[in-house]
This record gives C-alpha cells, sequence and structure tokens, in this order.
C-alpha cells in the first residue's frame, strides 16, 4: 500500500508498504479515505519529535472504512464508517477512567508518532473500541476529518480548561488552524467578546469571518493596550496561547484579568518566564493539556445538529499521490493562505 | 492609644496614636483584645511592600470587642465579641459578587497596609458587616487569631485551590506557619498522603506531629527522588507551594503529577521559570491566590465543632507593651521556634 | 403618585398614593419608567400568595431613574438609569455570600409582595446597591425589562440547574414566557436538541421561531412516546418544567435520560407523585428554585454584545394609566397571545 | 463446585454446580475467597426482582484469586488476589465513558442478578479489565469485601451525591450497613454534623461509635423538631436517604435546609410524595444513583492509607458450607445486630 513516510530530519516520501495486520484482539484494520496534515507532523520533520523513529508512516488524523476487527471489539463492524481519533485509549487503565485518555498506559499520541498512522491506506488502531467513533450514513465525512484533533484540541485544551462562559471575554493569541478551532468552539458558551490576536491579516480576516468579535495585528505591538481598552482596563476571563513560543505565553501573562484562566494549547520547545511577582495576588489559573478527545462524541453531535461546520477549516484537497505536494502547500500557509489540507485517499 | 507603626524601611516603634473614628456608616471600630504578626508584616518592613506608606499601624490579624458601629451596619452591636477578616470587602462590588473579596473594588488587603491596622488598641474596620465575624460565647479566642489570616489563607490557596480530595498525594513545600496552615486543613478532605518538604528539622518534627504522612528534609537534594518513590514514580496530585522564591515552585513543577495542580501560596518577589518544554502535555494547572477569606463562616464551623484546633500554630505570647520583642522573635524563627506569637491587648 | 394597588383576592385598582421615602442608609428610591406583569401578580390576585396583604403597590420588574439615594449606598447616583431586580439582596448575610439572593435574610422576593412593588411612578428600593444594576447609555431599556425577572428565572431555574452544555438534549416542557425565557438562554449552550412541549399552538409557534429545533402539542397525549423518537429512546439529558401543575412535573420524570436532569422552575400550589421506583437508580437530579438573579451581570452583558435579544419577548404596549387593561391582556393569554406586556411610565 | 442458589421466591439452597468458564476473551474466571450477603439479595429472595430468574447463583460481593483470564484482558494475572466490583463496566460504552458505569450498555449490576454471582466457589466476571481492582499484598481482604458494594455506595450516592464539604450538617435517615457506610465516608469531608436517625437503638449506639455526632431515636416522632433544634432551625445541608420507603424519603423532604441536596440510595418499591408546593422555592437538589463504583481506586487507596477501616463493619463471620445460616443471621438483623456477614470460602 501506498504511504507517507518519515525518513528522518528533513526526510519524507511516498512509499510502498505492507499492509498493516491485527496484532491484539483490540485492534481494528481501518482503510483510509481522507486524512490529514497537522502542524505537529512538521514538527516531527523538524527533528523535534524523538519519540517518532525513521520509518515511520505519519499522520493521526482522519476517516475511514473498518477492514477488520480483532475478536475482542465489540460495537464496530467491518464496514463501518469510523472517524480515527488521534487519540488511542484503552478506556480502561487510571488515567482512562479519569478521562485523561492523553496519558493512557498504552495509549495516548501514539498514531504516526511510536506507531504507524494515518497516512496511508491502511492503518492498524489499538483499542478500536475507544479509539474509533462510527460516522452515521449522510454525514460530511470530509468536515469529520476536522474532528481527529484540531477541533477536540481547540476546545479542551482551550475552550474547556479556559472555563469560556456566556459573557465571559476571551483572548485567542495565534490564528493558526488550532486558534480558529478555539475560536468556533468557544461559540458553543456565548462569551461577549472574543478577540482574536496574530501577526497574519490574512488569518485575522478568517477570524473575522468565523466569529472574532475583535482582531488586533500583533505586529503592531499594542496588543495589551488594545486588550485593555476593549475590556475596560480589566483583561480578558480567558487568554487561550495557541502559538507555543514564550512571547505568546508571556502576553498571556499579560492580557488575563484577576481571576482569569490563562489556557495552554501551544506545544512548547523552551521555558517561559512566569512572572509571579505580578501573578501570586491575581486569582489566576494556567492550565496545560494535551488533548484527551474526550469531547469527540459531544463534538460529534454538534456537526450532526448543525452547530458547527468543520469543514471551513479545510483550505485545500489532494490525493494521496499528492501528499509531498499536501505537505508543500501546507507548511507554506503564510503564502498559500491554507488552514487544514485533506488527503483523498481511494 | 497604643499602637505598632512603621516608619519606613527597618523602622517600627510602639507610639501613641490617636482613636481612630467612624468615616463612613458602614465602618466600626473594634477594639482590639489580641492580634499577631504576620509573615508579610516582615516584608513591609522590608521595605517591598509601597502600598503601606511610613506612619502606618500595622496589623490584619485578630479578634476583638465592637467598640462603635455605623448606622447602616446590620447585624453587629456594640459589645459584640468578633474576629477581623485580613480582607475588607464590601459584598457588593463585582469581584464580591464572585466570592473574590480579595480584589474588592474598595477593599481587599487594605488593614495595615493601605489603611491603618490591628496591631494597637482600637481599629477602624471599613464594610463592617462583610469583614467582622461574630465570635459565639465560649469560644477560645486566641485560638480563633489564626482564622484572621492564615487557617483561610493555607486552605482557599493551598488546599481548595489545589483540589486536596479524599485518596490524594499532597506534597507541600514550606513548612512555616501558612504551610502548616494548609497541613491541617488539607486533612479535611483525608488525603492518602501529605508529604512536607522543609530545611529546617524543627519544622518538619512540627509537621510530623500536625499528620503529615512523611517528611523531607530539603536540604538532602533529592526531594524530587523522594517524592517520586513514595508516589510509585508518579508525582503527586497536589503541589503546593508555602514559600515564594523561584527554587521552591519549580521544585512544584518537578513533582507534580499529570492531572495534578501546583496551588501557589507564596509571595513572590521575582519571576520563575516555568519549564512549558515539559509541561504542556501534562494536563496540569497551576494557580495563584490572594486569600478571599470566604471560607471563614466555613473555618469557624470546623473549629466550632472540635474538627481543627488553630490554637496549636500558637508558640508564644507577648502583651502589645512587648510588640517589639514579638517582632524579634518571630522574626527570628529558625532560632526562636516560633510560629505564630499572639499578641495580647488590654 | 399612580400605583396599581391590590385590594385582596380578585380585587385591584389604579390608586393615588404618597411618594415612597427612604427608610434606610441603604435604601434607593427610583422613578419607575417602565415596567411589567409577572404570572405571579396574577397568583397574588387569586389570593395565592398571603405573604401579600391588601393595600400593596405589585410589580417587581421595570426599569426607571435613580430618584434619590441613601447615604451608605455607593456606585449610584441620581439620574442613574437602573433596572430593578425582581429579588432584593442584601449582599452580606450567610444566604448572599453563597450567591443565594433568593434567600437573603433581609430581601429576597419582597417587592409587590411584602413592601410596595414596581407598578408605580415611584418604588423605594432596598438594598439598592445589589438589587440596582446600572443601565448603560444607548441600551434598549424597555428590552431591559425582560431582565428583570423572566430572562434570569429562565435561565438560572432551567439552563443553570439543568445543566445544559453543548450537544445535549433539552425538553421544556411550557411554552409560555418563562419556559421562552429558558429556550433562548438554553442557546447560550449550543445544546443539539431543544424540544418545546406545550397545548398551545401558538406559543409552540413562537418557540419554533425563537430557535426550538422540535415542537410538541402536548393535546396529542404522545409526548413522551414523541421524545423518545427524537432522542434515541434515551430521553433528554435536561427536562424543564415551567408550568407547575404535577402533570407537567410528572412528564418530566418520564423525559429524563439516565444521568439527567428535571429542573424545576414552576411554582407549585400542589404536591406531585415522585416515582423512585423508577427512578431510584437512574442516576438523576432533580432541581428546584427560586431566581437569585445572581445572572443579571452576565445577562447584561450578553445583551449588550448582541447574543441576546430580550425584545422579542415583549408582545404588548401599555401606558400606565391603562395598567387594568395590560393585566386583562396579560390574563387572557391565550385570546390575547400575549407573552410579557410592557407598561410605560412618565 | 458448591453455591448457593436462587429457586424463585422464598428459595434457595446450597447447591452444586459445574464451574464457570470464559465466555468471552474480555471475561476473567476468579476462584472466590470471600463473598457477603447484600440487603439486594433478600429483595431477590422476595421476588421483588425481576430480572433475577431462578436458577441463578447470588451475589455481587467479595475477594478472590485470579483462576483464568481471557485473551484481551490485560493488567491481570493468573493469581491475583482482586476485588469483584458488584457493578461490571466495558470501560468503553458511552455511559462508561461519562463515569456512569452502573449504566454499562452490556454491564452494570449483573453479577447474582442476570448472570450468576459470586457466592460460589467460582465466578466468571465480564469485562474483567474494569471490573476487578488488584489487591496489594499484605491487605486486609474480609476488610476489602465491603468495598464491593456498600462502601461505594454509601460514599457515591449519599456522600458525593449530597455534595457533603467540611463544615456541612449531615443527617442520615437509616444507620444499617449502607447507611452505615455513608457515615464512615461523609467523615473523609470533616463535616460539622452528622446526625443519625434510625428506629433500632443498637444500630444508633453503633452510629455513635462510627462517629455520629448526634443520634435520634426515629420513634420519638419528633426527629425534624431535634434537627431543627441542632441546625439552628435551618436544616441539614445534606440528607441522605438510606432507607428506601416513602416515610423517610418525606422525612428528608422536611429536613434539608434551603440550599441543601437529599440523596437518595435507598431501593424503593413505591412512589413517594414530592411537596413541591413547600420546596419549589427552596433552591434543592434531589439525586437519585445505582452506584457506578467510579470511587473504588480511591477507597482502596484510603483502606491502604489507614484513613478508614471497613473491618467494623463485619459483625459475623461463615464458611460457605453455612451461607445458610449466613443468610438466616442477616435477614434477623434486628435480632442478632448483625451488620455485614462474611462467607469465607476455601
Amino acid at each position: 500500500m501506498k504511504a507517507l513516510v518519515y525518513h528522518g530530519p528533513g526526510k519524507k516520501s511516498l512509499d510502498e508498504r505492507p499492509m498493516p495486520e491485527l496484532a491484539a484482539p483490540t485492534d481494528a484494520i481501518v482503510k483510509m479515505t481522507r486524512t490529514t496534515i497537522c502542524g505537529t507532523d512538521l514538527h516531527i520533520l523538524k527533528g523535534d519529535v524523538p519519540s517518532c523513529e525513521p520509518g515511520r508512516i505519519l499522520g493521526h488524523e482522519g476517516v475511514g472504512i473498518v477492514h477488520r476487527v480483532g475478536q475482542a471489539v465489540s460495537g464496530l463492524a467491518v464496514g463501518d464508517h469510523v472517524l480515527v481519533s488521534c487519540i488511542s485509549s484503552c478506556g480502561q487503565c487510571d488515567y482512562c477512567r479519569r478521562g485523561m485518555y492523553s496519558h493512557c498506559a498504552t495509549g495516548g499520541w501514539i498514531l504516526g508518532n511510536r506507531i504507524d498512522g494515518t497516512q496511508a491506506e491502511y492503518v492498524r488502531i489499538p483499542h478500536a473500541q475507544t479509539s474509533l467513533y462510527r460516522i452515521p450514513p449522510g454525514a460530511d465525512e470530509a468536515a469529520l476529518v476536522m474532528l481527529s484533533d484540531i477541533l477536540p484540541t481547540g476546545f479542551e485544551c482551550g475552550v474547556l480548561n479556559g472555563k469560556v462562559q456566556p459573557g465571559s471575554t476571551v483572548a485567542i493569541v495565534g490564528a493558526g488552524p488550532i486558534g480558529l478551532a478555539s475560536l468556533l468552539t468557544a461559540q458553543f458558551y456565548t462569551p461577549a467578546q472574543l478577540i482574536m490576536i496574530d501577526q497574519d491579516p490574512n488569518r485575522l480576516e478568517i477570524a473575522q469571518r468565523f466569529g472574532a468579535t475583535a482582531c488586533i495585528d500583533a505586529r503592531d505591538g499594542d496588543a495589551v493596550a488594545q486588550v485593555m481598552k476593549l475590556t475596560g482596563s480589566v483583561g480578558v476571563d480567558c487568554a487561550i496561547e495557541a502559538v507555543g513560543v514564550p512571547a505568546t505565553f508571556e502576553l498571556c501573562e499579560a492580557l488575563v484579568a484577576p481571576g482569569g484562566v490563562i489556557a495552554n494549547i501551544g506545544v512548547h520547545g523552551v521555558k517561559a518566564d512566569l512572572f509571579l511577582d505580578k501573578l501570586w495576588d491575581r486569582n489566576v489559573a494556567i492550565t496545560t493539556r494535551l488533548v484527551d478527545t474526550s469531547s469527540t462524541p459531544m463534538l460529534l453531535k454538534t456537526v450532526h445538529a448543525g452547530r458547527l461546520d468543520p469543514r471551513k477549516l479545510i483550505t485545500h484537497r489532494f490525493r494521496l499521490g499528492d501528499a509531498l505536494e499536501a505537505y508543500d502547500t501546507f507548511s507554506r500557509a503564510a503564502d498559500t493562505h491554507a488552514l487544514k489540507v485533506l488527503i483523498e485517499i481511494d
């Protein structure tokens, strides 16, 4: 079968690989029909993710059709259309029973990282019963690819952790796909203000279209002053960090109101400064989270009910044979204006 | 009347001062019968608290007897024995209605800071109705002095923010009066482990007596390893920072388990390093808080019910005339083994 | 001044009454500009509310202009436009400090009940600082009359208590003004289904326009079957009772899914049957609540942000001189299709 | 093997039965070493539980040793000592993922009800991985039998649902084994008052020994008056119903304070009266729950940490060969003063 394979920092190719096989009675094999590329895949290609070794098939997102199921899997049958969660979870270990699937003792983010992933014609999914979600007939399956990772990530790490509530003021730092996923799902809770901060005018324009109540171009250098003006000099109830560098995290520290939350989503490679001298008496919370995808059933319901349209995050479409071009388009997002690139497989 | 007055960095004296008077219909004048000294008072004397100007009577803790009440105060009468909260709160501004009394628009920590405090024969208490608590007859009033500040602080900033629960593992970094207040009130929730970390063997011995399940001498240099050993290499569900320097905060970052909380109590003068590169995917929360004293009614109930004995925090007793000696004893705690020093007034 | 006065069961008239005066330093006198009539006013007129004695000016809703303020009131000045809360609260008693303003020791629902109310040219408001809300310039003041009672009631007693969440299924039994207020504010949380049940086709049609995803005519007699069909035979996550008779409450018992909530809003005059033999193992919660109006600041923010349009609840407008006609229109809602009737005062 | 078998209303015997076998790859076979009898077993024998058919081996509690494991079970090995949960749960269905194991699509309370139970030498446990808990070496295994059902039931349905908090006032109606389990575990949260109400002086005496702060003999007929006296005429924050008849539930309605919770544990056979005319404006919650045993890991930790001693609930010990005598002793608890009867198996 065809698969997009990582061959060490900076190196990837579209290779022919053997079909995956069931390795445990709780596994399933899924024939992928659509996948996509994540910012994390680019991190791997930079060599930033040592757990991902050369030879690995990349990808942890997508939808497909159940091809084989292990004998201990119930609730899934060959031919079922399924959404692949970026997080594999057994549902049974201590962390899973607390809903922290991200830290599953035998799962977590392993797809396209510790085991072969979804940018291929077939993929083996461990703990299939709790890592795949049946798609009802008639669903827009391309749209659902957005539910593998970025929508639950934006929602859980940003919106839920950030305790967005009706009437809240929210600032989202970073208008990339993840920040926009937070922007879309923050609207589940009807905040009064949704302020988007980024350096890319194109992305800010998209944010405006997606429901931001104010957009701030970070290059102006006065983001803090602008947010203070918008919030009566108080700051925001919730600051969502969706970039992953010290400067944007520290910006969040300056934006958060007393009693507010900084919800970190960004993948950080270095430490940041925590200004406890300013924050110790501000009654704030700072949260971190690797997505648990515990909200996936709820997100499926809201999409099904027409309350969320994930399709608007898809800007480009490719076929698996053109996966290298898809990577090129996605990695040059500032030029190509790519958000998410859909890769169709047949 | 006699009062302990701050005269600028390093300078204090016991002076004769005029009696305070009612300044607003919501004020009360309280004749103090007992007060104490807080670590924050020492901070002021070092010149670290610019909001506290020379000439200020220090102190934000104590019990006394209502001497006069403004005409808009209900529920309090002359002669009532009362506990003074270290936080003054109107009960009516936006922050107060959210229970964040620490950020009351016209209150907060003002006693012995922005207005004259409790280390005196009389004190004016603004927003008396929500800043004083009636003491039932027969109560141990010396013990209740511990409810002005350190017990709500240890409880709210450490235990409540730290989400201590039955079966939790808890590490408290710092076994001073505040850390010990957390230790005592953490036991309200029956955690499985209460690990105390400090550099002072005397304080660790007290911690043991107060209910710690393990004590670690930080001077051994292997606190992290010891905690990991005690917790099956997972870390603690809750790490409480009760010192206020970068090293102890960063120790908490190393101790906290995935899904856990770092509850900061310490008053920090400088920034700390936040190792987001290690924490971004650990699903942790970090909280800060200036005490709200919203738990004071509950703490009074638990003392009244015999579930908490605050008296054990009092190690020394002085009279107001010997307040300078009380300060000396309290500030040399390593030598004197002082926890809280009670100052009696008549 | 002119005022609508209750004279015992079945009797009311528009009388000339003396101007109210400040009775406590925490009072304010408000010159009313708009008020409305509540279902509870009709209950009083039926003689169902013994705490309301003959001679009482009715009404607990409205907006106006501050005419006089007591000397202990801060944050309010003569000339301020204000929203009157149906609940008077001191902000300082034990219940108020828990956010249960409905049970304020010296407040609660007293306006137009235990003390004279708002269907008059002027009204005395006790605990003015926490019972009045300043209206920003340029607001639609007629719309804000809906924030005195029905919107916080529908939201707090129905939506908040009912734990409506993104993706939830919700059934609201009763499409009167309160049920519709729940319908509008439930949408703050983006539920997947909002099923409205009533016997009046006109009200169901309004519900459809206000965002219901399904409407069930209770006269068909198969409401339970229809809800089960809509919810995959599971029942609803949240059943909101907005009528106040045993039959509608018992319908909610039949509609609620395992793990769900029955949130009662209705004012009940008699007991209902609780089928514990069916519910004991269903992991449900049943809640009751007199509105606390603790959500009023949030509701003001959502209206200001354009997220909620309360004006759509107003179907008729009268002047105070025509108050008897307003009562007639409101009390014959099935014929007049009245939701809320606005009474303008000058 | 020997097993206690239900043969229809009023009939049971100790029979010879074939050994159970693995039926699914997720099953385990456990060699029981200790079991006990539950009030629900007596309900079955009265014919009150139609889902339990004649021929069924009774029992849903106990500890044992893993004898065989299905090939899809991980984390459990032959020879492991295990606690059997009264609730079987797959960990993977929608209800399980919400922590509502009681409603597991393919589990719930099935042991000794829909499938053969634990009052036997061997038992088949479906969903073994999430329905068995490994017991650490050196544990008091007799004590742990109390963690199969009554301690999680008393804790989850009574204490957790009842939101017992430090300083709370709690009334528990019914001092049988379940009520006493609530009494023991309520103390995890340090309530100020724990009032026990029962008709049996012996059980009240035990309650006193187990930590009740007040005991009320329900036969005196003035339980409401006594509770009001103990609570300053307010009622209790939490009323726990641990009997299961209308009279005791309705007593809870009379005891609960505004803002409080009635947590039902009792298994009810008929409806009760819900006095909504008195409760609609009292801001109360009423909860029901079949135990989820989601707290079992926590309970194991508290027992291991010496914070809870379940052994004190065991009053009698028998061998499996004397199981009929054990039933007799347990069913005549008023005479025999039995709480839990331990049945040892070898």
